[in-house]
């Protein structure tokens, strides 16, 4: 048993999280959800959704990190409390995880520098202007560098968690996992159908 | 400005909810989420997510109602106390979105009699033997009967929201909402990759 530990934030993007968690969860026996933001208490996404979180202090290491984006993480990449947690929670997770503009954040705390990363199609300038040192990659669905996966825009996140559950758990069980939530799964990371035409 | 007022109970399932939550809220001039339960206070989805809700006496009529399912649907197709205040509260509504097996819940008020409407595959026979005065579709992504929309399961709660959107403010701002959040809109109702093969 694997826990997600999904980090949350004021203006999260709904999907981004929930995308991911409607993949993980429906694995039980193989994965625990459980969410966390910095302080602790209800967090409210982009779309109004209020939920009840733990604080960072009480995550455990050795576990996957998943993140999401949205516009919540405007403020977040100038927000040097917050990515000083964030990075030492990332130094010692399994796996990490992010969705969209979270890659923006796990940019800034500098440990995706020379790793090939992708982002949100509609922000990729913006993200990619943060951090020059990490490898971006413009045309992709989603991304692996080791033991990081970073998405493209909201619901690529469910393409990559789909790929985590193919690499981790094998292919039948992610064409599984997506046929019982009829979701008709992208399951090439290089097929990417919202690349920039450029 | 329309109002999408979340029906949400223990254990819906997550994507069934934040799906269309996640389309209706990309559009935030257009559309605002609330969210209910029965009695308000904390909700816990399948996947464990931990949701503030206000009481269905708070929620205003004439607006749109969104019906998720999921395993909590399981016990409340025999509790005649939320089926009455679902009755309702669907009856006072403009129209009624329906995600997976929250067809299950609205069939068991009787509002879905000599409609069509469809519901996730693979709970199919459970929820068909509820109401066998409904008219059910086992071949469709989303059906629409009057102000009633039904889906297929989890993910086809995204194609139906979708759908909605293109009814009511047409299918530029349908396409571009699926652009923004990445997602590969399946835009025919008709076609149903997940439908049995019988």
């Amino acid at each position: 048993m694997q826990i997600i530990n999904v980090v949350l934030f004021d203006n999260f993007e709904t999907l981004d999280a929930c995308g991911p968690i409607e993949i993980f969860g429906s694995l039980g026996n193989e994965y625990r959800i459980e969410y966390y933001s910095m302080h602790g208490g209800i967090v409210t996404s982009r779309q109004g959704l209020q939920t009840q979180t733990q604080g960072f202090t009480q995550m455990a290491p050795d576990e996957i990190v998943l993140i999401p984006g949205g516009m919540g993480t405007r403020p977040l990449v100038n927000d040097d409390e917050f990515l000083s947690q964030l990075a030492a929670l990332a130094r010692q997770a399994k796996n990490i995880l992010t969705v969209c503009t979270g890659s923006a954040l796990l940019a800034k705390t500098g440990l995706l520098n020379a790793k090939r990363a992708t982002s949100n199609k509609l922000a990729f300038d913006w993200v990619t202007s943060l951090n020059p040192a990490v490898d971006w990659v413009a045309k992709a669905r989603w991304v692996v560098d080791g033991n990081i996966y970073t998405s493209s825009g909201v619901s690529a996140g469910m393409d990559m968690a789909l790929g985590y559950v193919n690499d981790h758990l094998g292919t039948t069980v992610a064409r599984k996992t997506a046929h019982d939530i009829e979701y008709s799964w992208n399951e090439d990371p290089d097929n990417d159908p919202f690349a920039r035409l450029s």
